[in-house]
């Protein structure tokens, strides 16, 4: 019923006007200049090549909109889809001045579907349509090779039947086999002409059988309608529906149909087929590259029976096909400008173009194909820019397992599988506590930590391992997010381990302290034993490029940096300034820094809690008079105190113990007081700016470290530009408050030492109610930071540490067993409409009232391209992100200044 | 320095022309219509009382504007303002015909404080200025009574001396004390005139001796001024400062200054004064009431050293000055249409009204009060509802300590005091678990339950309860709003509690098992023992009132009901249907619920849950037949399952062990899952629809029993208006999907059994993301309901369960040790700039899609007179919220309708 209406409705809508069908080759390309939405990628390569005067077979393309109408219709051709398919027959006929069917010298011709993108093995193809019982015959006699005819014939049939028709491949295959088993023959080619023309007897035969009496069609008329259904019924064929599923395909419609003259590369041993790229897809040097095979076709390079030669022996073996190949690499280079992977067939020294559409490459070819253009003038350099994805330049940073080991190997190592936190892959000794971590990789050994969870009490063990695996937590808890910060492997949430004491069990098997664990971040795979791994080189076309990108991109990018160490790499990468320093992460460096912040939170009275602040003070002053060394002049922003207190308190009895040694407090008052810092919900608990209005003396404590390390090394010469940063603010009065409060403190210090530093008194803006009253805030706040991890918690209600057992419903699709509520990971790639809404609300309050605001994001955004590009739109000044995807930054940015500049 | 450039700056702007000072008295009402915030409260009633006639003393008030302006210019009077005294002062000496100071006959004057808003001994008064050592001998033989001109000259020192010098009061009190030991007498006015002479000598000479010589100052403007520099000093003593800042005023600019002609009630039998109200303030009654004395001053009645005698006496003793008191009584209500508190004096049977304001009333007079001047035809009903506010409500309804006990046995009693979540007094047993409490309960005992915090499992016990006492969380904590949605008494944060086992510690004593314990919920103390509680009993007036608020309003309130008990009973008291029926809290009932729902959570398998939920079927499928048979055609709104599930599972190894009976699961795995379902922050984890999103089999089963019922209940001919509300949503396609799921099963059920059962199907938008996005949401929702409990916690970061760390020193005042930054606590009252910004957007973002959309509120704000006004004018359709609280959400409904009209 509801196909009928449909069809009433798109009929009277499609009217006859609508072309359906172009033709090509001969001279002609109808289709030049239409989109891969109309003829799909291949139709689109074959129209362009005819059109620019490559050797093309002859052929037509049925177009995706006849597919995406045949589907509207219930699955039927629209109206004048047929005609025009006949008429573009009759002038492919007139062409190739042969006949479909014709008995003496038949016109045979390929059936292939093609999409607007590659879904490679998904979709059907039919060869050497055209033939029957006579056409056969007259084939056999033109070409004066029987064997050849027939085995065309079987081919066809049996691709015919099982793909148009839908019978089922084994039983076919295994006639197949049974004709070798009896002729004691090992290979399809070894079969004579005789037993193949038997073969097809028996292949018509089982067809009939299995399609309810009707005899195979012999009308190639008949034949190409039933292939056309073929291709087009593939559409929607249970693989290529999952296939666009995982990948995220939706914007496509159907395929388009391609019927193309045949052109054989097995008529002797002046024909060939290959398969080619106009660069070296693996380092991008200019070369021709590819493999081919003589008196071959293009199925067999692929099924890899016959070793194939490399393309340069092509050279001798057919000198004259070859030159012209070369000619239509340079052509299609200058046209297309990019590299292009190209299919072709040499049909008695006679060369046919078959496929041309844009090569995949490895990243390190990416850049070099990238920056060679630009020399070779042939792009721009923002062109170049473009072409980079944020994918690209990750695969270059991370090590990876070394395929060399073998596939067989890997899959025998493998034990469980978790979620790909942080990619790269790692390899080391397993240690279950932060402590042994350490105290291992003192010994200068390599170890791979694995804890049910990790806490920031694990930091410290965490950064001296080699990776990182977790049995709980999603790609945004704790492990994954601080691991991501360094870049290092981190492999999260898998399930499969049971974790007890210094063991686990894992697939059956026990893993002990000290045994080898190779970790694949990439893959999110887990491997028994050590595992040969691979390290990046950066190309010297990544530098050549990254300086391009920051040529062009208008703000800046700056990295997350905690230490004075990571802010001395950061220099070295470049980096424009830090954009966040967490304060919090320094009391974690040490045993000493880690018992005085556990003071500090234990103590009962005021002045106890002054007491172990003081021993603080030293300790944050030259960590920041080392930063503001480091960065020279360069803008520092240093959050305070963020995380609530209990994530610093002793977890364990030895820890108790020893506090309780240096507070004097006994054991059971440490712990009723670590109790008591327990919260239902730490996320929107005491921490941020809330810890500074409710215990004053920390902020002064930092603020106090700042300004005299600001001081202490300006006096060194070095120009010195703190950013002092005020998270969780949610209040006007709140933020003055603690603005007031340092100021008073910071400008009484300077001007004691005669200093002339100056500083600056911002805020994080990652309460939904900061970014609502953002107008009020920028009254006080000189700078606006937002703080989007928190942002998206918030506005979406989700905590990035419990997400892990629903989110990913809602963002999987459907054949994933999820829902397709969201495109992306909210936490990887900002919410646009949601928190993006209120990043825009925020900036434009805030400049309503401070017009010059500078405003920036920090988080996990602030490293992902989408989101950047949303931030250079949305009008801030710099992204903040960890050390190791700057980078990523920096290309987003430059990326989004050239579309801004092309509108 | 600063002082005087404000000076400077303020006297030009102030310049001369500006009125410092009023008369009043004799006829003239200079400050008739100006306003408390120009002549104070006690300044206003004499003016307005002149101006209509009545018998005022004269005198004249310096304004609160002369106060505000001392302290601009550093302590210093206004330019202008001496002078203005100076002639109001011969004016009133015209007036009286006495002159300040006179010899023979001098005019005295009291100099009283006066702000706008009554301060209750907070501020400084002096009496009988205008005496010296010649004018005391005059008023001596003027009045022929010694005694009383040297006991009028013995107060005026001591006031002045201590007041307006702040010389230290106990040595004066001891010199007093020291001559009626001399005499062996026991009360002042024993003391003839000759010791009160020589004790006028002995305090001029502590004057001199504690003044660096200086004499006490017999000059009468002298006087004065310092006099009137002491009211104004008061309004920045510390105490003064305090009180303030306790009581939240922060709009007053300083204090008036009343200079009154001295009227004497102590010249002998025809003189009197008394304080009285023109209702009864402790039922409301129509009777004049109030206390008197013959021969005596106003603070003799206040001091209570001798008894006073009901004002109706008055009328036998002094009958004309009486008859003129009842004029006036009747002449004030006409004028004010307010009952009034009076202070009067009567000096030789000659009338004197010192004071008129508005008198404070218990909440049961309140409501008569209004009620009666309706009737009587004073006020409107309109102006009767708006002077109600919500606290007389609760007042009205919440049991009390009686107050019989006394105040020495409450003290002895006291033992610890916590935050007072819901007001009202309860007294039991103490149990330290909910099975207990429900257990004791059964055997008829009233029982206290005492937990260090309370979870959903303890709902049973918590309901068994006669009140709750927490040692953790604040007023939004689980037991804080389970317990104020039944009105039940409850204490929380109590952090002097040790609780261990069936014992604690508090006080250092110990509390076990069984022992008698009693809350004030009103004030959060926790006492000992059993004391004798008074239950309230609501006034017809009550209902009288409650009545007119439902004519005016222009919303509905509906309760919160979440079985058919509560259906039931909100019924009774006049429900217009249910704003929000929790489903989850059927759960929890009885242990079959437990354990059904507990099944369904620990289930490995799609079956073993489906299993599990087709037992808790046919349990929620009665329970909502029940409530819409209570509701009978009201609309009810049902929210489907909320709560993350970790809130059901076994807490103990009985609960875990019943369950692996019941399951044939292992406790191991029934542990291990429970551990799995832990969450980091789960007000933000795998809750609301996100269930249902996991578990769609969920949605189906309270979908099918919601239906089920409707169907059932609509053949017995009951009208039946199912709501149902998706929780939590954030985005659009979320919610199409339950909707189309709900949907499906629901009209496939209604088609089935051929009813004609409506329903709406609609959402919570308790996540900031709903609200940006409502136009998209409102696409598929029918209806809104704005959860303001999560949207508070989300767009402010807060979680209101841990918030009661930080939270009170972010509303507390600075004196109090917090910092004021926000005025109201946001979970209690809607904190409108932010949260209410994110209702408004959501609102007409909302109707910008579905004009009609319905929109209510659910959730504490739903029943807080403040939220309720915003949520009239922010155009919602109803406020939903714990029935205890409906009739504060009708009356402030009313109130915002009868102001919306107004404007």
């Amino acid at each position: 019923m509801a196909a009928k209406k449909a069809a009433k409705k798109s009929g009277a809508k499609a009217g006859k006007s609508k072309k359906w069908v172009y033709f090509f080759g001969a001279g002609k390309a109808e289709g030049a200049g239409l989109s891969k939405d109309v003829l799909g990628g291949k139709g689109q390569g074959l129209h362009e090549m005819s059109r620019i005067g490559l050797p093309v077979p002859a052929g037509f393309t049925i177009t995706i909109d006849a597919c995406a109408e045949y589907y509207n219709l219930g699955r039927k051709f629209p109206s004048g889809m047929e005609a025009e398919t006949l008429k573009n027959l009759e002038i492919l006929e007139k062409a190739t001045g042969k006949k479909l069917g014709d008995p003496a010298d038949p016109l045979l011709v390929s059936v292939r579907s093609g999409a607007a993108r590659s879904m490679p093995g998904m979709m059907e193809t039919i060869l050497n349509l055209g033939l029957n019982d006579r056409s056969v015959e007259g084939l056999a006699k033109k070409t004066g090779n029987p064997r050849f005819a027939y085995d065309a014939y079987r081919r066809f049939i049996q691709m015919y039947s099982t793909t148009a028709m839908g019978l089922s491949k084994e039983p076919m295959e295994e006639m197949l086999h049974d004709v070798k088993r009896r002729l004691g023959v090992k290979t399809d080619p070894e079969i004579p002409a005789e037993p193949l023309k038997k073969l097809c007897q028996e292949y018509k035969e089982f067809y009939k059988k299995n399609m309810k009496g009707q005899e195979f069609p012999q009308d190639p008329k008949e034949q190409l309608w039933g292939a056309i259904k073929a291709v087009f019924g593939s559409w929607e064929a249970e693989k290529a529906v999952t296939y666009r599923r995982v990948e995220k395909i939706t914007d496509l419609k159907g395929t388009a149909v391609n019927v193309v003259q045949m052109v054989f590369g097995n008529k002797g041993e002046t024909s060939g087929t290959g398969v080619c790229f106009t660069r070296d897809p693996n380092n991008g040097e200019n070369t021709f590259y590819g493999d081919c095979l003589i008196n071959a076709q293009g199925e067999d390079v692929v099924a890899g029976i016959r070793t194939p030669m490399k393309l340069i022996e092509l050279e001798k073996r057919l000198p004259k096909a070859y030159k012209q190949l070369c000619q239509v690499r340079l052509t299609l280079e200058k046209h297309y400008k990019d590299m292009q992977d190209l299919e072709f067939t040499i049909e008695e020294e006679k060369l046919y173009m078959l496929q041309c559409r844009t090569g995949k490459r490895s990243p390190a070819a990416t850049f070099r194909i990238a920056t060679d253009l630009v020399k070779e003038k042939l792009i721009s350099k923002a062109d170049a820019v473009s072409r980079i994805s944020s994918e690209d330049i990750e695969r270059l940073f991370y090590p990876v397992i070394d395929p060399s080991a073998g596939k067989q190997k890997l899959a025998e190592a493998r034990v469980a599988t978790g979620i790909n936190a942080v990619p790269g892959a790692a390899c080391g000794q397993v240690v279950f506590t932060a402590a042994d971590a350490e105290a291992w990789a003192a010994k200068g050994k390599k170890v791979i930590l694995v804890r049910r969870e990790t806490s920031p009490e694990d930091v410290g063990g965490m950064h001296a391992a080699q990776g990182i695996l977790t049995a709980t937590g999603g790609k945004t808890s704790h492990a994954a997010v601080v691991a991501r910060g360094w870049g290092k492997c981190c492999v999260v949430g898998c399930e499969a381990l049971n974790i007890s004491g210094n063991s686990m069990q894992v697939a059956g098997k026990t893993v002990k302290e000290g045994d080898f664990l190779t970790l694949d971040g990439s893959a999110g795979e887990v491997y028994l034993g050590e595992l040969p791994l691979k390290k990046p080189e950066l190309p010297a076309s990544y530098h050549t490029l990254m300086g391009w990108a920051d040529e062009l991109r208008t703000i800046k990018g700056r990295p997350n940096a905690d230490t004075p160490d990571d802010a001395e790499n950061a220099v070295k990468m470049g980096a424009e300034g830090i954009g966040l320093c967490r304060t919090e992460h320094m009391f974690f460096d040490t045993e000493e820094r880690r018992l005085a912040i556990q003071e500090m939170i234990v103590a009962e009275t005021l002045e106890a809690r002054k007491k172990a602040l003081a021993k603080l003070l030293p300790i944050q002053r030259d960590d920041f008079a080392g930063i503001f060394k480091a960065m020279n002049g360069k803008p520092v922003t240093i959050r305070l105190i963020d995380p609530p207190l209990h994530e610093f308190t002793p977890k364990d009895e030895a820890g108790v113990k020893k506090l309780s040694d240096i507070t004097g407090l006994s054991t059971q008052a440490i712990w009723h007081r670590c109790e008591q810092l327990h919260e239902s919900n730490p996320m929107l608990g005491h921490r941020g700016c809330r810890l500074c209005i409710t215990y004053p003396e920390i902020l002064d404590m930092q603020v106090t470290a700042i300004i005299q390390a600001a001081i202490q090394v300006a006096k060194q010469g070095v120009k010195v530009l703190p950013e002092i940063m005020i998270p969780l603010t949610m209040d006007r009065k709140e933020l003055q408050i603690l603005k007031d409060q340092a100021k008073a403190i910071a400008d009484d210090l300077i001007r004691k030492a005669g200093s002339k530093v100056s500083y600056m008194i911002g805020t994080m803006i990652e309460i939904p109610r900061a970014a609502l009253l953002a107008d009020q805030i920028a009254g006080v706040a000189e700078f606006f930071s937002f703080g989007t991890n928190d942002l998206t918690q918030m506005t979406l209600g989700l905590s990035r540490d419990d997400a892990g057992r629903f989110l990913p419903a809602y963002v999987m699709s459907e054949k994933e067993g999820g829902k397709a509520i969201f495109r992306d990971d909210p936490f990887q790639s900002l919410d646009q409409s949601g928190v993006g809404q209120l990043v825009q609300m925020g900036i434009a309050k805030g400049r309503s009232v401070r017009k010059d605001l500078k405003v920036g994001i920090c988080g996990e955004h602030g490293g992902e391209a989408k989101s950047v590009k949303f931030c250079v739109a949305a009008g801030m000044n710099y992204v903040s992100c960890s050390p190791y995807r700057v980078p990523i930054a920096r290309l987003a940015a430059a990326q989004a200044a050239v579309e801004a500049k092309k509108k």
